[in-house]
């Protein structure tokens, strides 16, 4: 018998991350009995994302057009980049308002084991960027601290070598609402290592 | 700023159930970068769902064109009914292979606090389907063993008073408070295969 409508849809929605068959199955009923409200902006939507959402050809971010939103905003600070592993870091980094520069999307980190080479990541690209804007003052690797994160960092800053840019990585500590007892050893050990001066109070 | 493909798309797929804002931001990311493999070809199966998929005029079930492969199938034993409350019901018994005859899907349970009125399920429908199938034996209620599945059948029982089909309910083993989609192949058909005459009410 040959999958019917409903069970493609079912199989194509199974393949996105966080989707097991049975939620699959539940996503394909509320299509179906969304279509007006839900289905067909989707769609829409959908083939939008299709003809227009690409990687930045600067920064690797994806949006719609050559630049992304970031790349193309004048207001964004020039002179400092941050290199992230995943478009989903940038996000992260935005929905927290704690940076005004712009990215550089690795998209991936070092991984030997899964053949992840230095080639297969926007590394490159970013040497190149760094001689074509002179002007960048500042290169903050704001990699996960996992050790392909870190192995990834170590290459880059070899790499970067001959960057006159300062190169930052962020802070190692206890992160906030975190409870001594629940923390591993090594944050332990980092933040015990970079402890500051308290000067008023705590924060 | 008005919101991007990428920011639409995520609150579209953050609207499905099972998807929270985290996964739908990882989906849409997985579907940016999956172009080819996975973007289109889903873009393709809503269309035909949007287009075919609809109920099925004679037993509610989802599929496309007019009447859904079950009710098509001349295999299919015409003498027996289940009545079952929502597609996904009838997707489980399928799955566990325990019944040959055909459907009858509510879309819902009666719930007097929810508004839900018999009117607003398919019941009027199976009445007068079995009106117009004489040959019908057998209704099985197929229904949850929840407070809101009971009071159904219990209505449904009622409402059956004039068929001379046999209405039975399925056995205990469901287990309290579960819903079918929920259950294991076995459960439910040891339930089916125990399914018993309906005297004055299931329980």
């Amino acid at each position: 018998m040959a999958a019917t409508e409903l069970e493609e849809l079912i199989g194509l929605l199974s393949r996105l991350p966080g989707l097991g068959p049975r939620s699959a199955r539940r996503a394909a009923l509320h299509l179906v009995r969304h279509k007006a409200a839900l289905t067909r902006p989707l769609v829409l939507t959908l083939e939008g994302v299709l003809d227009r959402v690409r990687p930045c050809s600067v920064c690797g971010n994806l949006d719609a057009g050559e630049l992304c939103r970031i790349c193309a905003d004048a207001k964004r600070d020039p002179s400092v980049i941050c290199v992230v592993e995943e478009v989903e870091d940038l996000w992260s980094l935005e929905r927290a308002r704690v940076f005004r520069g712009r990215y550089h999307v690795l998209g991936g980190t070092l991984k030997a084991l899964d053949g992840i080479r230095p080639e297969d990541l926007r590394i490159q690209s970013l040497i190149e960027r760094l001689e074509r804007e002179p002007d960048v003052a500042e290169v903050v690797l704001a990699l996960g601290a996992t050790v392909e994160g870190q192995t990834t960092a170590h290459y880059l800053l070899d790499r970067l070598g001959d960057t006159k840019a300062r190169v930052t990585g962020l802070a190692r500590g206890v992160p906030l609402g975190g409870q001594l007892s629940y923390l591993d050893d090594g944050t332990l050990g980092a933040a015990f290592k970079s402890r500051r001066p308290v000067a008023s109070g705590p924060g």
